[in-house]
């Protein structure tokens, strides 16, 4: 990208001068967009069960939107059309959240219910309800058999999401046929066990009887709703519903001239009558119910333009002005400080500089709040009664939070991050995948990183997590080294808006590196030399996180032994990576092959870094469980290791 | 490792001969240990919370287990003892399974569960029950917030496993304090739901509440139970107990003191009063026991022989004779059909062809039967009512599922394998990491392994799964190119007794490779050279899996230009790595530095493979919706453009 969409998008990809002028072109925006949200209270919609997706972009293209031409429908599943085999979001278009990843969309849609929540808890006045709308779902038997529904739901009733109004498509078949062999749950009473309101017994094929569900779910404001409604798979094709053979083939042309003439349809392919067509077409009603919010919303920015200003900003996904300067300072400030800590706590400490600014940021964490630090001290806790907060408990949910910040995300409003251990991303892995294919903004705070966990032993010492997390496109990895590194990491995070950022920190302290200003601004480039010598390096050590103090030590010894050695700190390979090359080969030159990277963790990912003749020292088998300085000695992360590898190579 | 190391663990990494000796092994060991499968029928118990590690440890030291000296206990989490902070399994060893990362425990013990009832129904004789054995679990809060508890406990009542029997440590206390503020579920309403015999209101420091829970609880033998017990955490700390600051830091001195005086525990540290000692030892009883078990199997040896003998094989993991010989004729036949279709379909072709013989092998699908083709023409479903089958219909419950294969594995007497679609890997990523830190034998299936899955789109195409599957110690991956190397992969998976194993299958059709008998030989390990060309190459080409055939086909094309090309088929790197140096140097020579890997992946671990002068035609983006041909050629991935790389290298 060039300078001016960098700074456009806000990327922190760019050297950190180019926030600037995403603040002057911000200043610009709002000049000419004065309170402009967008229609930020309409409903949502979210087809959990994704398969079904021809539902959806029939009901787009019937109604009206603009981009769902029936050619759309004509080219369901082709490269180049929108019509995906499951439905996919885009920024700004009509699809509310990617689904078929079973049991996620649901988890997305509690958050973009909290999301509504805690909006107006913040935002409405006394007359002025400007933040008002539903979230409304289809799931099936499979979302309800996933663990996330159960973790999600779970929450949404300890929540008391009362908008959250989900329709169970209980059709009693799955792709293997009838559910009775391997789900049996009594999911009325399953729900009702979670603080639900759960209307059941729906015949889902009458209207009259669902829209009697629907007053229903609507008149209680305190309990999520679940109406459960019995229907008929393929219903219509007469010699096929109530069948697993309509779940995912086509009908075949026999049994689309059948259900054609069981359902009187006459009407060629893809031709609809017109006075289907208009009594369908909901831009009219769209428009009018959208004008009436503007109105609504022009009241408000009447009776309170700060509060009309400030939601503006939040929900158009902009920072505050003179964002730039406040992180400029925050890490001018923590590098004077010169801590020695463990990065968690660099983490808790980079929040309190930036939180205090950025109301729009909501945290969590996984029933570890003590140990990952996610709770600064503006942190108020979100509760069923009270959603004027900004710190939800979620409980030991991983893969449920992290699908329920994915929603926060989408809804718009919120810079959601949450915490857990590293290891433990593995149960949430797929929502990561989901944030990262929908560009979504989510902050992740991994804490506990590698065998410095100690005591917890291996199967809360993450090995391969941290290369793992680096394989997902659009996934931004950090694994800063100390203070100054951890608020440079945080500020990428909340400056990257088109994609998840995992922060992977230490549970153990780390010391201070004493940098040049040049230096700082370069951590942002994600890999950048920490420590020069003079004349062409004989050997260069690259490091992560915890390993690169040892690597200075070790550069330290090795300099004393008269060797050159350049050290190179590399937070983030991503974004190294996507630094242009005469930047990459002035930090790790190509003429320089005695190469050593080191990292408390699997090796794999850094050999195209090392190339052939270097060497990665790393952890390529589980840890084991006693005190971290132990562990570190007995797997080799040691100065003298360093040093030996290095001596070996030059020799 | 050597020859005869190999052979004895029937481990595949050394060449398939060895496979032979390993069968030599086997007959003396049967000849020496007729009938005797140790003490198979013994009851399991899983610390689902394993946090609370100390509480089994102690139990272990004073309950007799022979390797639980007081030293143990003294040397809590570390190096070199085996109290870890979190249990940990070994082969043989006291702890059933490993636990730590939340609701895996349980869902482990619904496999074990599942697996007595599925022996009972094979082996049991009117007069000889010789399999009646219970399981035992204690899980808290975090558990049953985990979504996998939902998974597990839903399946376990669906198949009626009344030997089941879960204590819930109900102390309203996690991690981050009361768990008012985030789990509000009711409890016993939702294992209600689930089908279970739910034993509320029990007072959890109660012994005579608690044992009349128990009788009640072994009184149901179709139901599993879950008693519900109320405690206090840390009982007996005077002004600790009741609070989170008891769940992981120490008492502290004064504490400790306070809670001895309390206790009316005079004993020094570590020293156990003779009379408690006494008490508590269960040597005697246990021998008794275990007598009375061989006792009856003796009996049954006596009526059954070939029973006891196959029953015998089972719980011992050994093969059954002739294996070698049966594998070795089934790699032959499907060579000589040299059929072409997807390695999915390839996959059933050798699931057919080994388990007819091998009756441990118990296998499933998480509601993709049809997609994965897990169900062989041998497959007889497991049902709530009729456990004498061995394929598990699992429903939408790829972690769970996942989990429970660990607890098969883990009773004994079974190989596991399931399936899902590749991406959903995803979902039970972390159950995989067990099983590969717990050394467990289980095979997963994983088809629809890239952007040839087609109009399922993105969110079903994998992309760095392969690669990320690759990063975990003791995982072994196979991305097989076609019917031959997808039998190889099978038999692989089948021998590999120390850990997981995933083959990665494609959804489209792929042809048969044509192999001299050495060829054949050589895919076992790992890597090998699949087409020859004269003299030293000029270049390498490196695939797996369904680019194999795209660059044979490009091969053929450079082949008719003149060009020197060898072809290496990669199906496991992780097999391929672990072979001699000089193999992998008659592979890959150093001396040909023009080389191109091709996978339908991300390109990260590709490097290391084809060196600095390089190239890896991969996918480092998401897919898209479309037919898997157009994606194919879309993406890069056609003849033209390999031979085109590979000619620009040559340039």
């Amino acid at each position: 990208m060039d300078a001016v969409q960098a700074a456009n998008s806000g990327h922190p990809g760019a050297p950190m001068g180019m926030a600037d002028i995403a603040e002057v072109l911000w200043r610009d925006y709002l000049k000419h967009n004065p309170g402009n949200p967008g229609w930020a209270d309409r409903d949502r919609f979210v087809l959990s069960n994704g398969h079904g997706s021809m539902l959806l972009y029939s009901l787009l293209h019937l109604t009206g939107y603009a981009d769902f031409p029936i050619e759309e429908l004509r080219n369901f599943r082709q490269l180049g059309y929108r019509t995906a085999g499951h439905p996919e979001y885009e920024a700004g278009g009509p699809v509310e959240t990617t689904t078929g990843p079973l049991g996620q969309g649901v988890a997305n849609a509690v958050g973009m219910a909290m999301a509504e929540r805690m909006l107006a808890a913040r935002f409405n006045q006394p007359g002025h309800e400007i933040v008002d709308h539903r979230t409304w779902v289809f799931l099936g038997d499979g979302c309800l058999m996933e663990g996330i529904s159960h973790e999600a739901c779970s929450l949404a009733g300890t929540l008391k999401l009362g908008k959250l109004i989900c329709f169970y498509d209980d059709n009693s078949i799955s792709i293997d046929g009838e559910v009775s062999g391997w789900f049996t749950d009594v999911t009325p009473q399953r729900f009702d066990a979670y603080g639900w309101q759960v209307i059941d017994n729906v015949d889902g094929h009458d209207a009259v009887a669902i829209a009697a569900a629907i007053d229903a779910a609507v008149a209680d404001p305190d309990r999520p709703s679940i109406i459960c409604c019995k229907t008929v798979i393929g219903s219509g094709a007469p010699n096929k519903q109530g069948t697993a053979s309509t779940h995912g083939a086509p009908l075949g042309d026999e049994e689309v001239a059948a259900a054609r003439k069981s359902l009187g349809w006459e009407a060629a392919p893809f031709k609809i009558p017109a006075e289907i067509a208009n009594a369908w077409d909901g831009r009219t009603r769209g428009a009018a119910e959208e004008n009436a919010w503007n109105e609504r919303f022009a009241a408000y920015n009447d009776a309170h333009p700060e509060l009309a200003a400030e939601f503006a900003r939040r929900v158009a996904g902009k920072r505050p002005r003179g964002w730039c300067q406040h992180a400029d300072s925050a890490i001018a400030e923590i590098d004077s400080e010169a801590g020695k800590m463990a990065t968690r706590q660099a983490s808790l400490r980079a929040l309190n500089a930036y939180a205090p600014f950025l109301p729009e940021m909501v945290g969590g964490s996984a029933d570890l709040t003590g140990s990952n630090l996610t709770k600064h001290d503006g942190s108020v806790p979100v509760s069923g009664d009270d959603a004027g907060g900004n710190y939800v408990w979620f409980g030991v949910r991983e893969f449920g939070m992290t699908a329920i910040c994915n929603g926060l995300s989408l809804h718009g409003g919120f810079i959601p991050y949450s915490g857990t251990f590293l290891t433990f991303s593995d149960y949430s892995r797929n929502a990561l995948r989901m944030a990262a294919l929908m560009k979504l903004q989510n902050i992740l705070v991994y804490t506990h990183d590698s065998i410095g966990l100690g005591e917890d032993g291996p199967t809360h010492q993450p090995v391969e997590h941290t290369a793992s997390l680096r394989l997902m496109p659009n996934m931004s990895v950090w694994r800063p080294c100390d203070t100054v590194e951890t608020a440079v990491a945080w500020r990428y995070a909340i400056e990257n808006e088109t994609g998840p950022t995992s922060l992977v920190l230490t549970r153990q302290g780390v010391p201070h590196q004493k940098r040049a200003a040049p230096q700082i601004a370069a951590i942002a480039r994600g890999g950048y030399v920490l420590k020069e010598c003079d004349g062409t390096p004989d050997v260069l050590l690259i490091a992560t996180g915890s390993e690169v103090a040892l690597v200075m030590d070790a550069a330290d010894e090795l300099t004393d032994n008269g060797v050159r050695v350049r050290v190179v700190s590399m937070p983030s390979t991503d974004v190294f990576d996507a630094q242009d090359k005469s930047y990459r080969e002035s930090v790790i030159p190509e003429n320089v092959s005695a190469r050593v990277a080191v990292e408390a963790g699997v090796t794999d990912g850094w050999w195209r870094y090392v190339g052939p003749e270097g060497r990665v020292i790393g952890l390529d088998r589980f840890g084991e469980s006693a005190p971290a300085n132990e562990l570190f000695e007995h797997f080799g992360f040691t100065t003298d290791n360093v040093v030996a590898v290095a001596k070996e190579l030059l020799n």
